[in-house]
């Protein structure tokens, strides 16, 4: 077994995305762009840290301090502000503001599964809501201070809960929940191993986490989604320990290991996680090609998809999107060598940008990226070579960042998924920004509604959306409401669903009996009832 | 929407496996073999079906037959038997017997899914037990008609039920229940496109059952098992029906597919299955390897597994295994070939046979048969050519054929399976055999037991034992319960799953407090308990 380092990572911004020494400032052009298309903004500004007003904090019972150690509870008002929300433009909005209406009582950090089977059993007898934090990196409220019909409500921190180990001959590696992205990646790469789980969330989110809310990762089509890592789980719930088989398969019964992913911390806390690693890669290459439109580049998608020539991350922006990207990207070298040279030879100055990269042995990128260019040629799209694929990869983790930037210029950036069958994926992708386009202009701010279809699969894929638009001071989480609800109604009137790898928490929720019915919804609440009968688990998360 | 022709497949045999015209007769070398191997035995008669005597029937209401029709509900002697038992060992010797203690009131057989609503609404309210049969070839119990707590039982027939909805562009097919394997892969195979799903009971078994016990085809490491395949399930369960949405993925909580998949009736009936198909296959290859031993074939069908080599088909038969298969199949011209020349040559006359096989487009066929092969000639495994996977291609639904032959010769002849990691599996190996061979020499029957190790994955693979030996007269339940106990034992002591795909049945319903622990008993519990308030679904299956 191993332990690895504990990496010193810096707290993550309280009222932002990541790293606080990152900001992502927005090139001069970009902010022209910006402003000649969705008008002149008001800055947002923010509050500062101390100045945030919580509701006083209830007492607990002493009984969890001694469950854990007095070191392992805590209590400062920095520590509750930064565990009260995720981080979705909502919460973001409402940090900012600076006067949250609920907040934990206190931060417990258990050391260990029996530490954290005492907690839930105290929470379970005294009514003490507990929330699962994991990163805190929720863009849907799963992470929000909601105590349900408690009166408190303490939020869980598995951080200490970290173990490692490797089975080389098996290729699985045994993780605790409380290891972030890069500290579960590290510990396999100390043995020359990947797991491949990339994330936009990838910096802070957590083993944990990434099990609870089936987490996708940049590069799942090569490596798989993490639910599709995961072998066998542990998770500790109210009503004892939940633990699968570490085999590859069984056929004893519907999957206990699929009703723990995504089960977002309404039934229990992940204690362990056990998911197949693979070699290192020993090589990797990304790059650009350009679709003349987004039909066309989603018919080649799907060439891939079902040639069995799908590259390890396949990424189509929309007209929109590609447009965007290319001015807020500020990259006026790329641009130039885009726009201006290459295509400009072959006559295609718009067009639908695609990000394929390929990763592992030497040989295995090369014969693939070979299969997957004769499809896409085949589809009609123009190789542009490696320098937009580099770019990509440079910026893998920056959109949220970026979104900070955006808002304290005073635009709101929201983003949100959804996924079809490749037979009703125009149909959604219409539906859904029709729906966008409509609620914007009818809030007074119209915007900016992209697209990029990812995470293709032989059926179907995802379709990833951001829309930009001016923020309506003071009324921001109306504004944010209106559109959610719009664009949400527009996803479950066309057959999709209503998330492809953000989760429910608890701006989903209200749309789960549309994803799954009336008896969908009893079976589920049927196994909170019994894994949660004090209802103490993330209230008001994943179920309505 | 099509509806295909129905296939008049003759009903199968009443007391054996499979198509009543077809009978294996063992070679005389064989029966040589066995008799010197195992001694001599008593030929086990059967009776004719006429004189099989069932308790009475009771009457049913006649609401159920107001919900389907006069023509779909089937009282007579023979229908009765027909759907009393699955075709498990120990089924088989009490249908020969021809003294069922239970046996259905009834076959019903709805014709749609709000028919089948009306049958549950009042099984429901009279108490009456509903046992899904589908294509009846369970041999783990899961068919047996057992009423659990109630007085009356019906078998449920689905076969009426059998849509076929084919998405080109998606590459989806959407499946009836009701449709026999033949019959869904006529379906699709009518666009020029394939399920791939080929478990042994393929002939007989049902969509519908293909999902409800996670069933897995021989060529499930190309095509995927059968839950795998799958992207969409509707159940019509006594609280109501449960339908997921048709889309490639979704993170909106645990999944409610991988509820259904494994249900095996307990919970309701499968109305709907959609799954992935592919272009039927341009060319097909299959071929025979020899490694040297059991442990060097793990490790060179692990290095196809692990270095993205893996064929579509890949079993690997231990010792015993090939010598009893070349035994028993009779062919002497391929066994000359295969030991008398080619291996002579190289001076291995003994080893363990791997079966592989490519499926797809040619070039990808050629492609990857040539990657496979070059790790399993760096395994220390040498080529046979085409001519024993030919043999293994004829004979790949033979098995249970051949067990209706030792069984009217005296002996018995039953199968299990299981699943561990790489790093477990020899040790699992080595325990079943172990307790298997202890069992037999207890029970005063020593026999043969052999494995073949199949469905290999990254992270490990399954194994398959055969044993055969003298059945004891008169006591043949008693003597299969006890080597079956012993098997389950070793395995769970081995921590390897209870079962990779026959699924659990009554036979392996002991062993699931140890295969999911008390909390996920419990979780399934409760799932069983709000979906069939009343109980009255496939009672004693799955569930302890």
């Amino acid at each position: 077994m191993l332990e690895p380092t504990q990496r010193t990572a810096r707290p993550p911004k309280w009222a932002g995305w990541g790293d606080p020494e990152k900001r992502m400032a927005l090139p001069t052009a970009a902010l022209e762009m910006l402003r000649s298309e969705l008008g002149q903004t008001e800055p947002m500004r923010s509050v500062e840290l101390d100045e945030v007003g919580l509701p006083a904090p209830r007492p607990l019972p002493g009984a969890i301090v001694d469950a854990v150690n007095q070191a392992s509870v805590l209590l400062a008002h920095e520590q509750r502000v930064r565990r009260s929300a995720g981080r979705s433009y909502p919460d973001l909005v409402r940090l900012r503001g600076g006067r949250l209406a609920a907040a934990p009582d206190a931060v417990v950090m258990p050391g260990n599964p029996a530490q954290l089977a005492d907690v839930l059993e105290i929470c379970a007898r005294e009514g003490i809501a507990v929330v699962p934090f994991g990163g805190g990196t929720s863009v849907v409220g799963g992470v929000d201070a909601v105590a349900g019909p408690h009166e408190r409500l303490i939020s869980l921190d598995l951080r200490r809960i970290r173990r490692v180990e490797i089975d080389r001959v098996s290729l699985v590696a045994t993780l605790g929940p409380g290891l972030r992205g890069p500290e579960a990646e590290d510990a396999v790469r100390a043995h020359g191993l990947t797991i491949g789980h990339f994330p936009q969330s990838f910096e802070y989110a957590t083993v944990g986490g990434f099990a609870a809310t089936r987490s996708a990762g940049q590069a799942s089509s090569g490596y798989g989604r993490f639910d599709e890592l995961v072998t066998a789980l542990a998770m500790v719930t109210p009503a004892g320990e939940l633990r699968t088989l570490a085999t590859p398969h069984t056929a004893a019964g519907p999957s206990l290991r699929e009703l723990v992913l995504g089960s977002e911390g309404v039934l229990g806390a992940i204690t362990e996680v056990t998911v197949r690693v693979r070699p290192a890669p020993e090589a990797r290459r990304y790059e650009g090609w350009m679709a003349s439109d987004f039909a066309s580049g989603c018919d080649a998608v799907r060439s891939l998809a079902q040639g069995e020539a799908l590259p390890d991350v396949v990424r189509l922006s929309d007209e929109t999107e590609t447009r965007v990207s290319f001015g807020l990207s500020g990259t006026s070298g790329l641009r130039r060598l885009l726009l201006g040279t290459y295509l400009g030879v072959r006559r295609r100055r718009r067009g639908c940008l695609v990000i394929c990269g390929w990763e592992g042995g030497r040989e295995s990128v090369e014969r693939r990226r070979a299969l997957s260019a004769r499809l896409l040629r085949r589809g009609g799209a123009a190789a542009l070579g490696e320098a937009p694929g580099r770019a990509w990869e440079r910026g893998r983790f920056d959109g949220p960042y970026l979104r900070d930037t955006l808002m304290d210029l005073g635009y709101m950036a929201e983003t949100l998924e959804t996924a079809h069958s490749w037979s009703r994926l125009d149909d959604l992708y219409r539906a859904v920004r029709a729906a966008l386009g409509s609620a914007l202009a009818a809030q007074g701010t119209p915007g900016i509604v992209m697209c990029h279809l990812s995470h293709a699969y032989r059926d179907g894929a995802s379709l990833y959306f951001t829309f930009i638009a001016r923020s309506r001071p003071g009324a921001e989480i109306e504004q944010w409401h209106a559109l959610k609800t719009a664009a949400c109604e527009a996803i479950v009137a066309a057959g999709g669903t209503i998330t492809h790898h953000h989760a429910v928490g608890l701006d989903h929720a209200p749309y789960m009996p549309a994803e799954v019915g009336q008896t969908g919804l009893e079976a589920l609440r049927a196994l909170k009832e019994r894994l949660d009968p004090a209802g103490i688990m993330n209230p008001g998360k994943l179920l309505p």
